[in-house]
């Protein structure tokens, strides 16, 4: 047996704790399966006094996640403050400018600075491992990278906010509207301090960001992912995406084509039948495409506190047993930095929008589909009242931007009575 | 760059093939990934005149795997032979006394002769590894070994064997026999040669058994997996099982308890609305329980020339990488021999019998169940003939050796048409 490795854990949250319970619980299994002890040397959080219901007394304190980071006890400095600069990226540079390999779980820092994270830690010899950032317990950053590192990846998709899958099933099973399991999300403090980092896509589409930037050898570019949240489904759009064998999930695609990148976080239609279709209530999945596996789909929790930390041990003891691995699976600097997609591969769109009920107006939304090249495959109007008549239209294949031209032509018809609503049918 | 990282591959089967082509196609993103160039430098195979439609002319032939395996020009033996020992086994012997890493895809070498290789590897600073061994393209044995070793695992499941599953779905799906849908397989090629290694469960329980040893750090240990093929699976008890909510998969649990190391592939009753039940044709699923993480589920290619191709490179590429990892996760001096449950954690048991169409048979059962301590749920008779009365029971939740003494003593009362059929109800 070596020497022991160290651990400094800056952050003592629900996943801090996490980590902190399974280096006590399983020091016996770590040190069998890794070949050394791992020990916590020192903890950091803004409150010490705080019970957190875990035993800390054996480790040093330090107030300063900087301090935390350089000590010279500590060989990996074990991020989980969260918050994209800050505290957390002053101390990550301070841990990597001091050789110290880093496993963290802030996937809001990697998504805006982990090209030059990843730069400075390879140039430092130092590591930055994050399997916990994306995706909770689902091995997912390591299947990518390692499992199907034989493949060029075709595409990634997923669903990776179990706040958005809960609210979207809630509204499906109990017919309620948005509003109503928003607040009741938000009650059961399910949602994080800006909703928006939920239900607007910013959290998931982080994780997108660095899922793609693994899979096709990219610089993460979060500012070029698509981001559209599921404020604007209605249990309308759910019963008749239903209707038609689908269901509406916040889903994640990244794909690198002709066209060049194209990063989604947006609401789409997925066929009932599929995996990404079944999935319920707060579980995540990610399908990853290559070009020889085909298609692999992991599935499993994707927050909370044991799974996260499980994720955050697994990076642990790769470092443990010598594993070295570049960021993103390539040497920082052989990272390209991509051009975003300026138009989504074509697919068919789930068009829902709501008419004054004269005649002529269906005919002239046709007309401007029509002109934009946009063709229907299929179109049917309900719960039509004395003054409106809400159409929904299921396009043939087309690419976003004929629909978004479409959508901008038809405020012009002066027949609408709302904002109509574009949702993609993913082909899963 | 550092050295290129070169290859012998014995055996140009489906997988073999797959592997050389995905060298050549990919060479440039294997470079980027790695950081050396993957190279193949000598192949071999029974048949040297076989047209493979792939370019071999650029390597080294050798007939004799053991002179491949210990070439100086070979750094890892790539073997795809296949078969439990004979000539892979052989030269996999060889090449690691010769200091050669090795990649395989044989679960039946390992599965009879893991822990040798596994020892003899670790004292000559070789490592072993079988990714593409148990299910196919999925990154299951890297998900286990690195991806949750934080946790202590509870329990691992699998449909591995995708021929069988293609037969239960294509029995349930089309309503015929199991004897048509099996030699309609045969047909098409999907049995091996050995049709009871699909059939009977032993593929699937080789794969069982390498999980086993990774998730529990026990020695492989194959001799002890209860083993039940599909042949007893009617297409009566398919529909009866879907009519309870439930389909049947051959399916494969291990579990380390105070009984023992639990290890069975066998016919099960799923939840249809499990991820488990959900699994249609060919397709293969695993899922991993830990502690820490819960329930994690991967999904996909079970066999075929890319997935498990796809599999022997991602082993390839971590050694090409400078990842070493003890054969089953663990150095093989640590793994225990684990002493084989002598009964299995209590379940339901799904019983289907057919009993003479005479006063008091039902009772009969009742009685002998009652003896045994089963103590039934719910019972029904149906397709009533003139002299014989199917009947279905489901049990609360019993031990298999408690069925089992039921069934003998069924035999006595002189009122079975034919054998029963036992088959568990796996809590998923």
């Amino acid at each position: 047996m070596t020497t022991p490795l160290r651990l400094g854990i800056a952050g003592l949250g629900t996943v801090g704790v996490g980590v902190v319970r399974i280096v006590q619980r399983h020091a016996a299994l770590l040190a069998a399966r890794t070949g050394r002890d791992i020990v916590i040397t020192a903890v950091g959080a803004r409150n010490r006094d705080r019970d957190r219901g875990v035993r800390l007394g054996g480790y040093d304190w330090e107030d300063d996640p900087v301090v935390l980071a350089t000590r010279d006890d500590v060989d990996i400095f074990v991020e989980l403050m969260g918050g994209d600069s800050g505290p957390a990226l002053a101390a990550t540079r301070a841990a990597i400018a001091a050789g110290k390999d880093v496993v963290t779980a802030n996937k809001a820092m990697l998504a805006h600075h982990g090209q030059s994270l990843a730069e400075a830690a390879e140039a430092a010899g130092a590591v930055i491992r994050f399997e916990a950032a994306v995706a909770g317990g689902i091995p997912v950053v390591k299947a990518l990278t390692e499992g199907l590192a034989g493949n060029e990846m075709t595409r990634v998709m997923g669903v990776m906010n179990g706040t958005c899958n809960y609210i979207l099933t809630r509204m499906e099973q109990d017919g309620l509207g948005y509003n109503a399991v928003f607040a009741e999300a938000a009650e059961l403090g399910y949602l994080e301090a800006d909703p928006n980092l939920d239900v607007g896509g910013i959290d998931a589409g982080h994780k997108l960001a660095l899922l793609a930037s693994i899979a096709f050898g990219v610089q993460v570019d979060f500012d070029s992912v698509v981001l559209e949240g599921i404020e604007r489904v209605t249990i309308g759009d759910i019963r008749q995406a239903a209707d038609m064998g689908f269901r509406i999930k916040l889903l994640g695609v990244a794909q690198l084509t002709a066209r060049g990148l194209e990063q989604r976080m947006t609401p789409c239609l997925v066929p009932t039948a599929s995996p990404l279709g079944q999935l319920e209530g707060g579980t995540n999945m990610v399908v990853l495409e290559g070009d020889s596996v085909g298609q692999t789909v992991l599935r499993g929790a994707g927050a909370g506190e044991g799974p996260t930390a499980s994720a955050v041990l697994s990076d642990i003891i790769d470092i443990a047993r010598g594993t070295r691995l570049s960021t993103f699976g390539q040497p920082a600097t052989t990272l390209v930095r991509a051009t975003p997609a300026v138009a989504a591969t074509p697919a068919p769109y789930y068009l829902r929008m709501t008419l004054q009920d004269k005649p002529g107006a269906l005919a002239k939304i046709a007309t401007v589909l029509g002109d934009a090249g946009v063709s229907i495959d299929r179109m049917r109007q309900y719960d039509h009242s004395d003054t409106s008549a809400p159409v929904l239209i299921v396009t043939h294949k087309t690419t976003g931007s004929d629909i978004a031209t479409a959508i901008a032509a038809m405020a012009d018809t002066g027949v609408l009575v709302n904002d109509p609503l574009a949702l993609r049918i993913e082909p899963v």
